[in-house]
């Protein structure tokens, strides 16, 4: 916080809390916020009815904790805990807190000053220490796991909805506490990156992107591989074959030292010698840890230097509108001289 | 908006958005926000990976769809949706809408004033259309069905978590799209309203409160009834014969032009009259639709008026600490002489 001349952060159920104070906090339209100050004077402000479950979390051991009833006023309570700074001081205010929270503590704190939290948390939450990667390793095979699963369950006539159904229900048998999502996209819906699953059925001749993910151990997993049911429609096996040297080009690039931007673009720069460029429609990936998509993100114009510990998705993806998409997905975290693949099955279509 | 002098709507991902446009988009770190005017010039901005889901949902037939890229600035474009109103507008500001968005809106406006949108659509969604009754009361009638089925799931010496498994399995089977909570909390952790499961296993003479809802055609389910197992704990039959009595009283003193605060009191009447009133430590319940939790809240200091279509939970509660709790809810909608109760159970603890 010094060193972002930020006086205190404030700071909502989500990651951010559960990552500094072990509270995983429900998402409440009554407010949880833990007020974290530079000289150390914490609390963390819950309704009445949520001190048991705070508590529980022994969250008790590292700030202390104050409670708000039903007709009382949080921001006020707020207030109270920032007493002793000035008023025109400067708050970090979480990345996903809720609107009406933001609004009522800028009302309740007027000559305030508002920014993102996440200038602090980002830098704490971005490198991630061995056990965090230990977890998200753990996470991976997992997800890992599923994908070996998904060829029994892909048959012509069945929906993506019904494959869908049967691929969450192995998220959660391979040891995830929760399925984030599931993306089974056939035929021309894989040319929409971000389409779940919808009622057509899988036909002969469909490519079928699967792009899935869930939560283990608090930490996320998230792969995507493609299937061909039958023979691969025209064109497909020159798609995927680029998108296969893209992948491993960018998981080639990514080292400590490497700009973020500098991932994206080798994987964009194979596809764009290829032809397919202008169908490589999104940024190449995200970082993941607590959440699906955190810091730091592999994008033209990121120009971070990567480091090790950093975890990220690289996924490159073609898609050809009308016709099919393809999608390659590791997590990879960048070690000492190189990066390590959390994901490890082989990057081949699997014919079905 | 004109009546609330607001000049604009600024709408994320979430209930308003579905509400308004049928699009159900996905909450991510990229802006989609639908900027809904009072001169009737409204556009969804969604970032171009969302332009075919936004596509797909209908919502282009109601409002003017524009993108944005991996690299492009949104609240530019978002400002651009606003031209011709004054810099200095009112604008209203999703409450759900995460801070980084506000924070970046109030950069990309410096002189417009903000204020939460539900000024607006608590209006509108506060008091439901039949079709949606409909949808709370199908709702209703699917997660009754799954309280019929937790006598057979509770048996002493199982854990807590391993019975909430089995809850979650069957509000999916009974034609919820998702599940939103389960609450199985037996013995001592009773006294936790949002003790949600844990590993501690069911004995006899436990009472056990189980609180669960799902969504079905994207409206809430809501219901808590208290189960026994084998003999009740002492006091228990005094404890749940006056909560039954409350949950009657605030149930009958629900109908148009009684007050939120007075529904609220007539449970919390009930139970001090009883000698259990500083153990009633929530309020007496929450609206509910396309959220769990939404306008009206029935609690104290809430003087709206109840109105036809209002549908709302009635769940007081008594927590006895290191003892039990117990909690009847069933959710009410107001009708033209009273409120219909969707939920149709006995009140009585059922005894396993």
């Amino acid at each position: 916080m010094q060193a972002q001349e930020l006086d205190a952060l404030l700071l909502g159920p989500g990651a951010d809390l559960r990552y500094l104070t072990g509270y995983v906090a429900l998402p409440l339209e009554r407010l949880t916020l833990l007020v974290a100050r530079a000289d150390g004077r914490h609390t963390l402000v819950v309704p009445s009815l949520e001190r048991p479950r705070a508590e529980d979390s022994g969250a008790g051991e590292l700030v202390a904790i104050v409670d708000h009833g039903e007709t009382d006023d949080p921001f006020a309570l707020v207030a109270r805990c920032l007493e002793g700074l000035s008023p025109s001081a400067s708050l970090g205010v979480g990345d996903r807190l809720w609107s009406t929270f933001l609004l009522g503590l800028q009302a309740s704190l007027p000559q305030a000053s508002w920014r993102r939290a996440s200038a602090v948390t980002r830098e704490l939450r971005m490198r991630k220490a061995p056990h965090e990667i230990d977890a998200l390793r753990r996470a991976a095979q997992a997800i890992d796991r599923v994908h070996e699963q998904v060829p029994a369950l892909l048959r012509a006539g069945r929906t993506e909805a019904e494959v869908g159904r049967d691929v969450a229900d192995r998220i959660i048998a391979e040891g995830h506490e929760a399925v984030n999502f599931v993306i089974v996209a056939s035929g021309p819906n894989g040319a929409s990156p971000h389409h779940e699953t919808g009622n057509r059925r899988l036909a002969d001749g469909d490519a079928v992107v699967v792009d899935i993910g869930g939560t283990l151990a608090g930490y996320c997993s998230d792969c995507t591989r493609n299937y061909v049911i039958g023979a691969a429609p025209a064109g497909y096996a020159d798609v995927h074959a680029a998108l296969e040297a893209a992948q491993r080009a960018a998981c080639a690039a990514a080292r400590p030292g490497v700009l973020a931007q500098d991932v994206d673009a080798a994987a964009r720069d194979v596809l764009s010698d290829a032809g397919y460029g202008q169908h490589f429609i999104h940024r190449t990936g995200h970082g993941i840890g607590l959440e699906e998509h955190e810091e730091p993100y592999i994008v033209a114009g990121n120009d971070l230097p990567l480091e090790p510990g950093m975890a990220f998705s690289i996924e490159p993806g073609v898609y050809l509108p009308g016709r099919f998409g393809t999608r390659i997905e590791d997590i990879v975290v960048v070690n000492d001289d190189g990066a390590e693949r959390l994901n490890v099955l082989d990057r081949a279509a699997v014919r079905v």
